[in-house]
């Protein structure tokens, strides 16, 4: 087998074998199929696209290259949940101890952020002492005992990924459908649960511009899914503005805890719900309507709450501050964004609002960076509110000067506003199973 | 600027600039931009094209890359003639003399072959002690005095094509016009001359394997020539059986030698006076009509032929064998391919011929390979022949019997036969200037 055929076949609108995909993946995290065939590899893919199978061997061939979690001795069916990612999404926060406080074994690895804000990781070091720098036997301990675990992803995931991924972003050939389900989907599978829910974002501040790509990846991914025999599913939702109101780190946490208290915003909670009824369905072979009732249940009796209290007390956080959120880290100034005049707001844009989070220093621009977890941003009016004269459109927390003038000029410019009343768009456009 | 913003712009359908153009060609030359960018470049390029501007700042950046011949101070316009190549295709050893011989200074850079056959350059050490290993002040001298010399490619010019095709090579991008025009043009323009007169080969032998396609380059190049600044045309020639009857080394000059005489075959000799007119045309601004009067001439006056006796002898070689051809190398062996029954040759496959020339010896299949001057083989009967039963078709000379019986197999199979008489198709198929 030859790459510059396998290369010659893609270009020429061909359809690449199971073998020949080993081949190339096997060839180039080996070091013996170079950069240079690979990347006009890409390039033919980006044209030419793949089709759902080999999409599929794409995603095995790199979830083969390294270690799967063997997540084996976890009693029950274990489920997973991935977003591709948006502005003010907390949603792993209030999703993995509602889960958990159904019954249903979470145990999720998760990243560290690099753009607007920190990742789930991050977020959690808002409470002092937390760690996710456990061992695998303490990880699967902890599921097995408090029925949740969230660790750092290790290394080893799907190494090729890693590889390709790095190529791609140099070479002008990450957009493309095929390419990123299968980037996603490797590291997912490899993280061993028995079933995935995936949390599409569409709209102006996700990776996903608008529903059709969304619509798409996703089609995509729960493809991968069932041709690797993993129980998947995919919510599409809109990310044409922040989720919530908070944008940041800490401040998303006390946003996710007044959500498990029952209070947080409605976007949030419905979200989780949609998300949550899907992950308890599938581990209990039950309908989302019946799941999403338990679900309720949980939140409304404070059992999803104490779920939380008792993961973050496990991983070494203040348990107390989980009740107190007060406690968690503030910053020292603030500046809010008024309305000039009476008006409605019809648009957040939310890439705009991260942003401002950025130059906060609540985010990463390379991965050295550290993160200030007290600053962000809180949204107290959303797309559709009516605002009057003088009235707090949005806060900005900051600990500098010139970041707090920074980042209140790009949240300024990320809101536009109408005189007359504004329709918003639905949370949830669409599931794809 | 960014080399990924460049592939990202071409893989968009964008049009990239001089700067662009220059800014990756220069940084690939110098090792700041990697294969695995370029390679990726050239698939989008495969994709979606470039256009004339684009191909033509792309030959003149790999024109700029390295040295560019200085022939100003050889007196007079000079022609430089190029054939995208094909089986049997001796013409530059006819062109040259004759073209020199009406008084145009012809100084040709010539390249050894890697395929069927040796190139001009092998062809012409047939002569013994002949030698395109000259300087380049021996080079201009010889032409300014003889009037026509041929020396060997420098090793420094246009280097970025050569880096470029290599890479192409292996990332199945060869196959774009623009990119082979700029590849082709690239090192013809370093050549230094002032006008260019192309062949474009056409057919199952050649590079362009049908018509469109054939026309399609010499409009690419001769845009590049244009862009340029250079006199470029194309003549577009049939390449479905090899041009003559001779294929080898030593038995294609021997060929050329009977042109030169005026009893050479007429596809050849017809090709030679279309192209030449052409060349006398441009170096003498005459009409083409008025340039073919003189070559036929020169011809038939014996004045080409000795202007090639005294080309060979300046250059090394023995100025007896241009009279005395038998002298050349001769192969110890032969083998007659002979008509079975009576028939008519309705298609000769140049590859299959070129094949037999590998096969016998007669070519090179990598860089190190010696070539053995005395094989070859004769093509007695052409396309639309009569052959009666009995009759001899062709004949394969060898200087081993596994050579010879794999050569003639090959020999065999390139040709097919016809009960009824069968129409041949025009030598020359157009012109683009």
């Amino acid at each position: 087998m030859l790459m510059v055929d396998i290369i010659r076949k893609k270009r020429d609108g061909g359809t690449l074998t199971r073998q020949e995909i080993e081949y190339f993946i096997n060839g180039y995290v080996k070091g013996e199929i170079p950069d240079y065939q690979v990347s006009a590899l890409m390039m033919a893919i980006f044209f030419n696209g793949m089709n759902d199978e080999e999409t599929g061997d794409l995603t095995l061939a790199m979830l083969d290259s390294g270690e799967k979690l063997d997540l084996s001795s976890i009693k029950g069916f274990k489920v997973d949940k991935h977003s591709t990612g948006g502005v003010g999404d907390k949603t792993s926060l209030v999703l993995t101890p509602l889960v958990a406080s159904c019954g249903v074994p979470v145990a999720k690895m998760s990243g560290r952020g690099l753009g607007h804000t920190g990742g789930t990781i991050d977020k959690l070091e808002s409470f002092r002492g937390f760690s996710t720098s456990i061992s695998n036997e303490q990880f699967i301990n902890n599921v097995n005992t408090v029925g949740l675990s969230i660790m750092g992803q290790t290394k080893d995931l799907a190494p090729a990924d890693k590889l390709l991924y790095a190529l791609r972003d140099v070479t002008a050939t990450v957009d493309n459908m095929s390419l990123i389900a299968s980037s996603i989907m490797s590291k997912k599978l490899a993280a061993g649960a028995d079933g995935i829910v995936l949390d599409v974002k569409s709209g102006s501040g996700a990776f996903m511009k608008n529903d059709k790509d969304a619509f798409l990846l996703a089609e995509k991914m729960v493809a991968i899914g069932r041709h690797s025999g993993v129980r998947t599913m995919a919510v599409i939702s809109d990310m044409d503005q922040p989720l919530g109101h908070a944008v940041g780190n800490a401040i998303e946490v006390r946003e996710a805890i007044d959500t498990l208290r029952g209070a947080g915003p409605d976007d949030l909670k419905e979200l989780c719900l949609t998300l949550g009824s899907y992950m308890v369905g599938f581990a209990r072979d039950i309908p989302a309507d019946d799941a999403r009732a338990m679900l309720t249940e949980a939140l409304d009796s404070g059992r999803a709450l104490d779920k939380f209290a008792e993961f973050v007390e496990r991983q070494g956080g203040c348990r107390d501050d989980v009740y107190n959120p007060d406690n968690l880290p503030k910053a020292s100034a603030s500046i809010d964004l008024k309305a000039e005049k009476d008006c409605y707001v019809s648009s957040i844009m939310s890439e705009e609002v991260g942003t401002a989070s950025l130059l906060l220093g609540g985010g990463r621009r390379s991965k050295e960076d550290v993160i200030d977890l007290s600053v962000g941003i809180y949204l107290h009016k959303k797309v559709g509110d009516k605002c009057k004269a003088g009235e707090r459109i949005a806060t900005v927390y900051g600990n500098d000067d010139a970041g707090i003038a920074e980042g209140f000029e790009r949240l300024k410019n990320a809101y536009e506003y109408s005189d007359d009343p504004v329709r918003t768009s639905p949370l949830i456009k669409g599931i794809v199973d």
